[in-house]
């Protein structure tokens, strides 16, 4: 469990020692997990929140119509979860999928009750990640309610840099709610004006 | 301070008894708004949740071209804050403002802590809030990146019954991310299917 990104994170926001994280983080499972690879389906109940050690998940739903809708995208250091299912104990609505093959630290309620149980701060920081997590999705709603694609996707070129070139561009269209051709008009209009810098 | 929906709505969901909930509400301010009053402008710092006892609020941006583009409503029993500005502390990118008349409860940081330190289920409470809220939003997300229009009226209406007829058509078309003349096709459609039953 040595060298593991999400005791990192931990330590680096906690200000708890190494050990103390260690013993915690021991109990939790790291799962390999090949690309296209689901770590939750449509219909299941979502007992995990994923934390990304290496590779790249997505979240995703997929319409009547049966066309895929992006929710997030999770590269290294990221987590992802259906908070509606963890917490409401519902079935979820959405797909968890690798895009790559990758590394993954599942982490669970028992894991969550024991951080509170040990690190008094932990209560606080969940609650910042929790708040956190309402901005971007203000954010996103605000995004796709207010702005013209060349927009949206200069966002997500600042939120997701470096993934960029991992994600097929059909992924990202989905992601933006815009169509392919629109985002690649998009791109071509970008290129244009940086190379008359 | 009697008969406040805002001690209601604690006693309700939370297990305490009158007199400890009059003792905390006694200190909230309660505002009388006039329609097309500001509780918040952008650049603002957002510094409480609103509690809307009666009446009815929007939280809305305006773009760069000068549309206003709806977040959400909140009606009687609802809560509407800017999470973003008021715990990140940040000027906030939205604004606050009245659709009528309204008695407003004015929830601040303070009231907070003392309901976590008198009621220590309010911190669990409080937590579902907040889940209840990314669950709201991550279902208007995938409803603005995937559903028809008519879907969205539809959930419009089942999430909002009682504000259908008190707010302007095109706020309705700006909360669902459509134009009006999309939102007047759909309320057509839906009427013609009706009278067919």
């Amino acid at each position: 469990m040595n060298g593991l990104h999400l005791k990192t994170f931990l330590t680096s926001n906690l200000d708890v020692d190494e050990e103390e994280i260690d013993s915690l983080v021991a109990n939790c499972r790291v799962m390999q997990v090949n690309k296209e690879t689901f770590l939750l389906q449509k219909g299941e109940h979502c007992r995990h929140t994923f934390f990304v050690e290496k590779g790249l998940l997505r979240q995703y739903s997929i319409d009547e119509r049966g066309k895929e809708h992006i929710l997030s995208f999770a590269p290294e250091n990221w987590f992802v979860t259906d908070r509606e299912s963890a917490y409401f104990n519902q079935p979820s609505a959405y797909y968890i999928q690798a895009l790559e093959d990758s590394h993954v630290v599942l982490i669970d309620d028992d894991f969550i009750q024991r951080l509170s149980q040990k690190i008094p701060k932990f209560t606080e920081f969940n609650n910042r990640l929790l708040h956190n997590h309402i901005r971007q999705q203000q954010h996103r709603i605000n995004l796709l309610l207010s702005a013209v694609a060349e927009d949206r996707y200069l966002q997500f070129v600042a939120m997701y840099p470096d993934i960029l070139l991992r994600v097929p561009q059909a992924m990202i269209a989905s992601y933006l709610g815009i169509t392919p051709e629109s985002l690649s008009r998009v791109r071509k209009e970008l290129a244009r004006k940086n190379s008359k810098r």
